[in-house]
């Protein structure tokens, strides 16, 4: 049997895929490899998938990621948009994605179990084989939603072998990341219906889950047979990307009992993963205002051991539906400067209705520049440079330079094709090179020019004004 | 003659505006007279503008708010178009506006001195009787845009009797706050040549006045002459917004000796304002990585004496141009929550071209979630409540209480409209009433469903899947 990246580096073998990682990361192999074998990176890469797919590790001392979501939903949607925006967040800059489909899309028949189980994976597969990032699913979207139908009993007919079935099979497509909510147990329950939330659960596969386990009074069969999950993991090399169910869905509710139950759970499971060789990442919040970020953040990281943390924003506050790709921005922000490793981003549709194409593109647009944000404060060189580069091309009016250096070179584009006047009355001067402006040609005022006086005492360009 | 508000607070006495601003606020006057008195508060009234105005404060334990720039540009423009914007911005929740004018628009002729001071005149006459908020100016602008022409002498040919004639007029006109560069010395100067700058200067006043003291080898005027800005000041109770011409234009250049310098001298005037019973704040950078916010914030909190800082974003990253309202809205809400009292906003459009209408909105719609995140930080109950009412409403699928408790119910509802079925499939059901909704009518899983259980469980209403 081969061995999984992470028993790879216990090992001190750099394989390919950490090479490559470590290539696009501009960071020494060994780094890669270290950072697995402690368990701060995870470099989620299923051996069973070959097709088009990059090498991408996600942790410690590396570039702050952004993941997308995407997946058709229980009514209405349709594959044709769907895969319209995988190409988008792709193109985009998202660095990995999430298929979280659990409908057929109008443009198939709606018709029980089997046929929806065909469709989904069938959607699945499209997105294995055309990310070029690393592609997550949660297994249980799919047994939850062919079980949806009071013809198939319901979702609380969901058997357990339905869901390590799930897992078997997607682990066997290539699935790089599973999301799981192992360590949402009765007791994490139990401790969130006494707390009284504002926001009882917001998770879709979580609350599916939980209203099982109440029914059936069973305790989380994930949790029960952890070692199940760890062997299916283990035999592909996907990487968990354990979730928390009982995620805050407001701030409200943010850092009470049961998350941080929940989070001491995740923490063993983390432990549990790593001695089986498995990578392991950590799902968090959702909702926290931003003087929770960072011990959210700390709780994580000290709890779960240094796992690479994977964090739905969080969104700073719940009073601007809307406009939540902001909302997470500013969370994001905070907790990828905290340490935060991995953002899912929010669309400006979060809350409010099913993401369009555009909502896509806004979203991981705003979670990159969270992202890159984080990182400049974390002094990543690469960010830094990249600001002072850009600052420097601003300064001497240098548009093609500018254009390059922009985290969204098409927006920046578009921004400036639009209505309004460009800033400046020479500022395309030296808009069809790369080279430095050497004068802005204002002659308005003449010998009477304060900017000139200004430009040798500075030794800089003459600027507009 | 008439005493100050902070002269009147400074005595003990409540004015009629304290107690407006207060009841605006919802806390007591007298914690706005303990604000204005001991200089943390400020409430920018003139005493010579009576139309259309509201009291409103900014300061230490206020509500964050939110400050507005339109303005003629220097070349291009319409009227019309700065009027529509002074319409957008208070309609979006603005706080207050600044008319940063410095052209005639292409309405009108471009004719030399005498004219353009009457046309910027004109527009500023219909900001003030339009604005229900305080308006700002910065006077030194209409000076130098009235000189930025060969025939006029340009810039360099200003007289320091034509900077105070501007004031004297901003002032008797009723205009409620001045932005002055009057910290920006020749010593803050060379120590921004010696510091070796990314970007030198970014502020068009600053940049103008930096070369107008370096050609005549003058300190800078409202440095020197700073009893006859206090005097002119206090004499219409016009509050000082002491702005830094040498605030950093980059991430690279933030807290340099020569902001920081500037800073100190700032603390200095604003000792000076308030002895003279003069109303400051102080204004701030623009360009800070996050990792600098809380410093920025807290050096200007300790060298001004706790004088209200007006901040300009900051904006978190250089590399996101078309994106400045997410760059802006990443600080602002982390300044804001380290203590910054009044947000500049930011519009898409900076440093890109000149600001369209929508962007004025989507400008102050950004700067107010910023500044509603740093509210719910800090504790603020209003802030605090209003999360929590709308998590609850989202919760319960009350679309109409949704709409009410959103900071931007219009871009809720255009959101919603849009294209993208709404969020879960009995969305609706409650749209139309203030009333709680009962019951989500899904009958997918006939008797397996797992959603009646847990809201069995946690006592709430069925929640569709």
């Amino acid at each position: 049997m081969e061995i999984t990246q992470r028993e790879a580096a216990l090992q001190g073998m750099i394989t390919p895929a950490m090479a490559e990682a470590a290539q696009r990361e501009q960071v020494e192999p060994e780094a890669i490899r270290r950072g697995l074998a402690d368990g701060t990176i995870v470099l989620p890469y299923n051996r069973k998938r070959a097709e088009r797919r990059q090498a991408v590790a996600f942790g410690k001392g590396l570039r702050t990621k952004v993941s997308a979501s995407i997946g058709l939903p229980l009514e209405g949607g349709s594959e044709s948009e769907e895969r319209k925006k995988l190409e988008v967040l792709l193109a985009a800059g998202a660095d990995a994605v999430l298929d979280l489909s659990i409908g057929a899309g109008v443009d198939r028949l709606r018709e029980p179990e089997a046929e929806l189980k065909d469709y989904l994976a069938l959607f699945r597969r499209h997105v294995l084989s055309t990310s070029t990032k690393p592609v997550g699913t949660l297994p249980q979207y799919e047994v939850f939603a062919c079980r949806r139908d009071a013809r198939r009993g319901g979702i609380l007919a969901t058997t357990v072998e339905e869901m390590f079935d799930a897992m078997e099979r997607h682990a066997a497509e290539g699935v790089d990341f599973f999301g799981l909510h192992s360590a949402m147990t009765l007791k994490a329950l139990e401790l969130a219906r006494r707390q009284g939330r504002l926001t009882h659960m917001v998770s879709w596969a979580g609350a599916s889950l939980a209203g099982w386990m109440l029914h059936h009074q069973q305790e989380n069969p994930f949790h029960r047979h952890f070692d199940r999950v760890l062997d299916i993991c283990r035999r592909y090399d996907v990487t968990l990307s354990l979730a928390d169910g009982l995620r805050p869905g407001s701030g409200h509710d943010s850092l009470d009992r049961a998350q941080v139950q929940e989070m001491v759970i995740l923490g063993e499971q983390v432990r549990a993963a790593r001695d089986a060789g498995v990578q392991v990442m950590v799902k968090g919040p959702g909702h926290a205002p931003l003087h929770h970020c960072h011990t959210t953040v700390q709780l994580q990281k000290q709890l779960c051991e240094g796992a690479p943390y994977f964090i739905f924003g969080p969104l700073a506050t719940d009073a601007a539906p809307g406009y939540d790709h902001i909302t997470c921005a500013i969370g994001a922000a905070l907790a990828a400067s905290a340490g935060a490793d991995l953002i899912c981003y929010v669309t400006p549709a979060e809350h409010v209705r099913f993401p369009t194409v555009e909502d896509v593109r806004t979203g991981v647009i705003s979670a990159r520049i969270a992202a890159h944000a984080a990182d400049v404060a974390k002094g990543f060189a690469a960010a830094v440079e990249r600001d002072a580069a850009l600052s420097q091309a601003r300064g001497w009016q240098n548009r093609k330079a500018e254009q390059r250096l922009a985290l969204d070179p098409d927006g920046l584009v578009s921004t400036r094709s639009a209505a309004g006047t460009p800033v400046g009355p020479a500022a395309e001067a030296a808009a069809g090179s790369e080279d430095m402006a050497k004068e802005i040609n204002c002659h308005a005022c003449g010998d009477g020019c304060s900017r000139r006086v200004l430009a040798e005492y500075f030794r800089t360009p003459v600027e507009f004004c």
